[in-house]
């Protein structure tokens, strides 16, 4: 089976490509995502309608940062939040707050019948202050739980090895790999 | 030139037809939004949707609160913080940040041809503590610029008076009737 990934990431698409150890294809879609914070909702809404453009099996991945202290939020809008205040300002806004966070990456694969969600889930913190020079989107704020560094703070290797999108990546190759049996 | 007014809210649909002073048909329809800070963005892209569905000049609102000190965040995102942190924790969340903000209400009126869009905005601030028992959204944080009360604390004539929203529907008006002559 080929498989469409909707994105236009490279380095989420050589990421895909090593841990499901096959070949796959990019697509570079401009869809719309829904407005919630729920990250599993934004991907079976947007693979949805990557399918009903490619009409080909289609995933596509997205990420969250849930507050705990805020019940959750931004969650999918964290990128929001990041572009508005920045790295410095995500520490700010969850001052008072309890600092406790989870780091979700969810990827919906459809292949017009089906929604199949892999969800991978790390837990940790945010940080009093952003720390490590990584300019890569909120990993300078979070400090995964049992780690004394944020995800900025290591190697790329590292962090790809226990992040949140390794584990939905993992979750889909279990899944693939049981189908192909 | 009948119109539809996508909304499931009966007071925003009264509040239109006195303005606009003419009769408005509702429709309620379940139209997702899509992911912005922008509620001009939100606004044009569900009237489009609404028009595919309904097939007759419709219109749609959207209200969004922006915060200066986070670079206008969250804006039209504004009911998921509120709905995950309640009016308490936008004060907290506003705390280290200058307290100013815009609240904006966009409408979009499309008749599959034209997107027009009437935005009204008032300035005004955010409190250090919600003030009023009005229990409409988030009310009770938005003290307008020149008064010593939040909408909250203020009768809802003496609010209705001054909205973001009565001032998008009177550009609404002033377009309508500029158009029927």
């Amino acid at each position: 089976m080929k498989l469409y990934f909707v994105t236009s990431n490279d380095n989420k698409l050589r990421e895909a490509e090593q841990i499901l150890e096959k070949k796959i294809e990019k697509i570079d879609l401009d869809i719309d995502e829904i407005q919630t914070v729920d990250v599993e909702e934004v991907v079976k809404d947007k693979a949805h309608k990557a399918y009903d453009v490619v009409k080909k099996p289609v995933f596509v991945e997205d990420t969250g940062l849930y507050f705990t202290g805020m019940k959750g939020f931004p969650g999918a809008l964290i990128k929001w939040l990041l572009q508005s205040v920045g790295t410095k300002g995500i520490c700010k806004v969850v001052d008072g707050f309890e600092r406790k966070a989870v780091a979700k990456a969810s990827i919906c694969l459809y292949d017009g019948k089906k929604y199949n969600i892999f969800t991978g889930e790390v837990k940790g913190s945010i940080t009093e202050n952003p720390k490590g020079s990584s300019n890569f989107g909120w990993d300078p704020v979070f400090q995964p739980k049992g780690y004394d560094k944020t995800f900025a703070e290591m190697p790329a290797e590292k962090k790809n090895k226990i992040s949140h999108r390794k584990l939905a990546f993992m979750k889909m190759k279990e899944f693939l790999d049981k189908i192909k049996k």
